[in-house]
């Protein structure tokens, strides 16, 4: 029998939360990777991910001399934390090894690589910007799961820099952990996100904040039935996250509210008005498009 | 072995769509009607009601002689049809049968019977507007299923001139459906729905209409992943329907609605002006909220 060849003898994860955790776990069940070492902020998180099996070995930090013969790189931190943590691990990393991240915007990542290569020449070439469709409310090494990215897409922004041999090696690793991938430019992924992802997390948690400051409110919420607690399922969220995510992509998330606070005022138009027939036809648009939607 | 007794030996349901044939079908099912008759606008979706078993007899209008010795009605249509069709079947209907609704809001409902009681002396005293909070995207009697309603709540929201008798008649079929019965008043009733389920709708169906003005929104809102999917399901339910609610019910939603535009424009400025601590504060409120909220 002939065993596949591994896809990285050695990986780095640098978080080990749900995404982080998860990528570790998958790549060591389909036997993608050899060792897995992880490091986290908190030394705990990464002990816990120890504990769990989600990897093999524990880095205290950029001191730490296992790293010298990492082969692959993987970022599931906040983007805000993309440049202290690449400052601090860049210098002891051989210079071949090839970085990809998972981070949910993506035209911020190009920003902090635009500012590290002056000081890191060729980082570019072998950081190949990713960001996996998966996840959900719940967070930390415990959520992580083996099958996370299954029949998931994950879109890859490789910059015009970006060397294709590195771009083929982490499109296979994501393909070999079940994930559909497609590539975008960073642009156009954090527009679409802004729309899809970004927003309706924003409208979610403005509703549900909006009605805790009805002196009722939160006993109003608890005769929610089940179109309050599918419309509501992500304000549970990891704030820290979503804030970040929300400054990160500011532009795009803004400019898709000022077109849903459009729509909604001419909504309400529509009602203070009894103008029937514009309120049957916008309604009935979105009707007729979400009901033939269906999940890639 | 002693069979119960029926609840109701003849019982009218004068819609028979998802609602309407839901409660013919679990009543049937669980013994508590005798022999069931139903009426719909439209005399196909009554004879596909019959078909499909929801219920026993057709009655093809007012004219009707078997109307006679009904001792319940149940109403499952939109609000804006209850004064045209009451005040078809009222003057056939017996002097003593009770009469109850299915509808999403209750106080205009009280302004239907108040217009009514003038030409029908005692209808407020065997109305009781009852709302099931039971529902979904799919309607038609092909949708009915016998248990709907099975833990589900229903509100009861009888008025002064009410009697107590009807009321424990309507109180005790609904609880017989296996719903967990609540008394409100009605404008309290409006203002707790406006609030957490015809608020939602409305931000659901006017994010998906915003997005697909967008050129290229159809194609983004394809990318949709788990959160896009749970957040904008509600707006497929039926625009015909929540064009009623959002009418019937204006007031208590635009209020509603006002709240959440100061909530999202407190949230839109702490990202236009880099207010972390604001935006993470609201967030979390939010997401402590919403991941210890469990649906009754």
């Amino acid at each position: 029998m002939v065993s596949k060849p591994r896809h990285f003898q050695r990986m780095l994860a640098i978080g080990v939360g749900l995404i982080g955790g998860s990528i570790c776990l998958s790549a060591k069940q389909r036997g993608l990777v050899g060792h897995v070492l992880g490091y986290s902020r908190r030394l705990e998180t990464a002990h816990e991910a120890l504990r769990l099996g989600l990897i093999d070995e524990c880095v205290v930090g950029p001191g730490d001399s296992n790293l010298r013969t990492v082969e692959a790189v993987v970022l599931s931190i906040p983007v805000q934390q993309y440049k202290p943590v690449l400052t601090q691990f860049l210098p002891v990393l051989p210079a071949n090894c090839v970085f990809f991240d998972a981070g949910s915007t993506k035209a911020d990542v190009v920003d902090v690589l635009n500012e590290l290569e002056h000081a890191f020449p060729g980082l570019k070439a072998r950081f190949v910007p990713a960001h996996p469709i998966a996840g959900g409310e719940s967070h930390g090494p415990h959520a992580a799961v083996a099958g996370l990215f299954e029949n998931r897409n994950c879109v890859l922004t490789p910059m015009e820099q970006t060397h294709t041999a590195h771009v083929h090696k982490v499109e296979s690793f994501w393909q070999a952990l079940g994930a559909r991938v497609s590539f975008m430019a960073a642009l156009d992924h954090d527009e679409m996100f802004g729309t899809v992802s970004h927003l309706p997390h924003f409208l979610a948690f403005a509703y549900v904040a909006s009605v805790l400051n009805h002196p009722k409110g939160a006993q109003f919420m608890k005769e929610g039935g089940a179109g309050y607690r599918d419309f509501t399922r992500i304000a549970a969220s990891s704030p820290e996250m979503w804030a970040d995510i929300f400054q990160n992509n500011s532009k795009a998330l803004l400019d898709a509210l000022s077109a849903f606070e459009a729509t909604s005022a001419r909504l309400r138009n529509a009602i203070e008005n009894d103008d029937r027939s514009t309120l049957e036809r916008v309604l009935s648009e979105a009707a007729a498009y979400r009901s033939q939607w269906t999940q890639k």
